[in-house]
């Protein structure tokens, strides 16, 4: 009766991203970060009614939401326009304009680590006075006292918990994403959480159960993450639940019932695990979504948690056993029902040394399908691609296009080995992934030789930029988005308390220098012929700019056709819905243009 | 322990508007238009889950929301930039983008009627062909025909309601806002509603309880409007319920009861009455809030209404029996409670003339009072200010500002003939109650005679701007929100279809040449030599930007200090919440620098 176009580019970027929440410790409300208004902004739930109120408004993105346990306020970190310098806010209980408490130069961070049981004394860490190493602080808001408790030494040292009666407290040391030590200070004696320092290993997300007994993850002596636990007391070490071939990534302690929620990665999507410790059994739980993003563990024992799938955005669910869940949130792709969406498929291919590599393959349905794909290599590179919602995916899915996302080495999620192989081979491994993935596409007839376009951000933008120089016939136009395009600029670049790890995840441009050379994008300039567009941040701590700015002035001094938009509100990604939808209806005119 | 400021200015217009709303007949989905996101758009509730979620995008001011029964889609009408030519949308049962369905040239207008009982069948009233007058048509569409149904003569004359079997059309034709008669239109026979359709009175509110039996509401003989029926086979009259001093203004229809739910004015508040047909009973419902802007009576019986207080914003209710409401929607002021807020006192003085003018006066609070009082003449200017939120007053009243606003003759609320007052009569009676109140704000003690502001909008910047032309000793300093400024530029700028009421309403410019002149605000231009602010909407359909740009020229000629906004994309009012941000703080720095 009524006919009705189908879905267009806009209504996909009518989602919205909510990135993290917080729960009162009385269950009432709940307040998370999204950009429901078109900027991120905190908005509350008064459980058990599901509608949200504007709870902070600030326009900025939030690092943090911690509630008073009594009450009184609640704490959140923001930014600037992206440039990650999150500061401590606090908002009165009936929600607010955030107030300044730990707050200093716009260039200097104060990350928030802990809040006292009594909500008066906030551990935090920053980069005030050691901004590669950082420091740990506690400040005492009845008298306004702050004293130093740790200085950062060799490398970025954080505060990640401290016991209920403040006496002891974790730290946790990074030498690369794939080196986190955790050491316990008590007064000034320091213990460290697993056997031998020395060696390679990750340790993360500690939990005090009590002032003696610390569980955490950790990798030590093993290919994936387990549960562990560190008896204060006797100084002991051990391991307590594993599962072979998943990686468990966080814990939530439910202290009523003596029960741990724990998540882990395997591979593109996520598990739920109750552990019961005094029995040591475990039970699987059920997910209404493939990606954990937060869980939280009420002391009632509720559980509430963010997620999403590759076809459901960002939602906030509730459950009283990890087997039932509510979903509280209702975020969801304008006018689009799930079937809409295009859920990938999981593919694996072998690559030029013989391993496997896995994929995400998300084929246009044929009603859509244009005939071109696009291949996505993923940021990080240390994260993998997963189903995840994208608006970009669904909505270029829509518009046609296929989109094959592999999982190259150095991707999390296949064992700790395989993500250590991107460390000091930002440029040959990974590549050579990513070829082994382009010319199986070919093979099996998914893309056709000259209906392939390059996108990628970050590292998948600087992967974007090196498969182009050094590939260029593969492709018909590439779209780079804040990618490094010089390592030996980058790595200088990177924000200080990023520099201790960098030696070992990219390398040393003095002692590395030649491999530096052949994995910059920039030394192939010649070979980047195909058109090109690059968007970039100006804002952005983590690829600075001039990495955009250099390559773009070189291609357009060889009179290359690049096309270069630089957002000026925006870091390391776009928080601004009016930004997002510019970039990425830009991104769809670019490659409709080039399709030709 | 961590002490928050006071409130500041921005918190007051984070609220949002709910301007209207529709339940779908099962009752799983309710739709409402509010700027929730910054700017006016269709958000939907999955009844009884109530986090809403985006349901229609398109960034404009939209006048109705209807469903179709059987949930194929759901109808809306869209103007551009607030000019009101709205035309009719549609919209798939699970959102989406807003498709075309009865629309035409940006400058015509398509108003929504009807819907038939299949949803086949859409009713509606256009400018088309008859801009003064209006035509009604109906669209089949199922074989897209468009048929003449009536065409509009004498009067402006609109489709109101259609009976099921769509054999009886019940037309409203308007001569005045104080005089509109009803017609039941069968086939080519007309019946008119009340006794003597020459004598000036109202016809409302048509309902049809079955083919041959009309309610309505009307002021027929009487000073105050109550509910009347007609039975079309007997072509009887005849009143069915009223309250003295209250006039009834809408009627909810209870089919599966037999019951009326009855809105009523009274004063600055509203009432709800339940009024059962076959024992000629009635019943005082309780209200959450005290105006009501919607109620829409589900099939089952129960009620849905859109409400707000003057220390509430609109929200969304819902009730099984009127009694008890559940709040379905939390539209709140960011991070204030209602206790922060200012609740009016009613109160009264005697004018020029001896009768009595209610008003609101908005006390600041002692912690807050800056010594100064806002007057403001309300709009309409048969209208009248009640008890409802507004983000400027409790913004004001917040930052010091005492308001003051009366019901000055014309106003409706306080019976027909007191509305009728300001008939032809716009610049002398209701312009000496304004000065008869602000004698008695300084008589009272509540304002210093040197502390006075003017601020209005609308017919209520007419007054502001004649108020200060011929008594500017009393103001500090003035603003004029869209007021017309010269009567004979105004009377002939009007919508086409607003030109057949101008008679009785305003008066005509020949005949009424001198009270016109008089009654100009522009006849007083060297009057008006305090500060003042003008602020325009470009695209105002009812006041042109040339009624203010004509003041502004004038008086900047001679040298005033005059300050201008126009606001590109707004009509006759401000439905983004950024410019409303930008007016309102402009207000609020031009009152500041003119305290001194």
């Amino acid at each position: 009766m009524i006919n009705f176009p189908k879905p267009t580019v806009e209504q996909f970027f009518r989602t919205y991203a909510i990135t993290n929440f917080a729960v009162s410790s009385d269950e009432k409300c709940l307040v998370f970060n999204a950009n429901l208004n078109g900027k991120m902004n905190l908005w509350a739930l008064d459980l058990p009614d599901t509608y949200p109120y504007l709870f902070a408004q600030r326009d900025e993105s939030c690092d943090f939401i911690k509630f008073d346990p009594e009450n009184r306020y609640v704490l959140a970190g923001f930014d600037k326009d992206g440039d990650e310098n999150y500061q401590i806010y606090a908002i009165p209980s009936d929600g607010g304009l955030p107030q300044p408490v730990i707050t200093g130069e716009s260039s200097e961070k104060y990350f928030f680590s802990h809040l006292s049981a009594d909500g008066k004394r906030i551990y935090y860490v920053t980069s005030e006075d050691n901004p590669s190493f950082l420091n740990t602080r506690v400040r005492n808001l009845e008298n306004g006292e702050d004293t130093l408790l740790n200085e950062g030494e060799k490398s970025t040292t954080e505060l990640a918990t401290v016991s209920e009666n403040e006496q002891a407290c974790v730290y946790l040391q990074s030498f690369a994403n794939t080196y986190v030590v955790g050491f316990v200070k008590v007064g000034e004696e320091i213990i460290y959480l697993t056997p031998d320092s020395q060696k390679t290993h990750v340790v993360g997300e500690p939990v005090f159960t009590d002032n003696e007994t610390i569980y955490f993850v950790t990798d030590y002596d093993s290919d994936d993450m387990y549960l562990a636990k560190f008896d204060l007391t006797a100084k002991t070490f051990s391991k307590v639940f594993g599962v072979d071939g998943e990686s468990i990534q966080s814990i939530g302690w439910d202290k009523e019932n003596e029960l741990f929620y724990l998540t882990a990665v395997k591979g593109v999507t996520d598990v739920l695990y109750r552990y019961d410790i005094a029995n040591d059994s475990v039970e699987n739980c059920l997910l209404p979504v493939d990606i954990i993003e937060q869980l939280h563990v009420a002391k009632s024992g509720t559980l509430y948690m963010l997620g999403r799938s590759a076809t459901v955005p960002h939602n906030i669910y509730q459950s009283a056993n990890g087997l039932e869940w509510k979903q509280l949130t209702n975020n969801r792709v304008l006018g689009l029902s799930q079937e809409d969406l295009v859920d990938p498929d999981i593919v694996s291919y072998t690559t030029f040394d013989g391993m496997e590599i896995e994929a995400l393959l998300f084929k246009a349905k044929p009603e859509n399908d244009n005939g071109y794909t696009i291949f996505w290599p993923h940021g990080g590179p240390q994260s993998a691609e997963r189903k995840m919602f994208r608006s970009m995916f669904q909505c270029f899915t829509n518009r046609g296009y296929t989109i094959f996302a592999p999982n190259f080495r150095g991707s999390t999620g296949y064992g700790s080995a395989f993500t250590k192989l991107v460390e000091q081979d930002w440029g040959e491994g990974p590549r050579l992934d990513c070829v082994a993935g382009i010319e199986w596409l070919f093979e099996k007839g998914i893309t056709e030789r000259d209906k392939l376009f390059l996108v990628g951000g970050s590292y998948g933008g600087y992967m974007a930029l090196l498969l182009h120089g050094r590939h260029p016939d593969y492709f018909k136009a590439v779209i780079d988005v804040f990618g490094p395009s010089d390592l030996f600029t980058f790595v200088n670049s990177v924000p200080p308390h990023w520099k201790p790890i960098m030696e070992r995840w990219l390398g040393d441009p003095e002692r590395d220098r030649k491999r530096f050379i052949t994995d910059s994008p920039v030394t192939y300039l010649d070979g980047m012929v195909k058109p090109m567009l690059v968007i970039q941040g100006a804002k952005d701590p983590r690829v600075v700019k001039e990495e955009s700015d250099q390559i773009v002035a070189k291609l357009q001094e060889k009179g290359r056709d690049v096309e270069y938009l630089v957002l000026e509100d925006e870091g390391h990604g776009f928080s601004k819905k009016e930004n997002e939808i510019k970039v990425y209806s830009m991104m769809l005119d670019f490659l409709e243009k080039h399709q030709a």
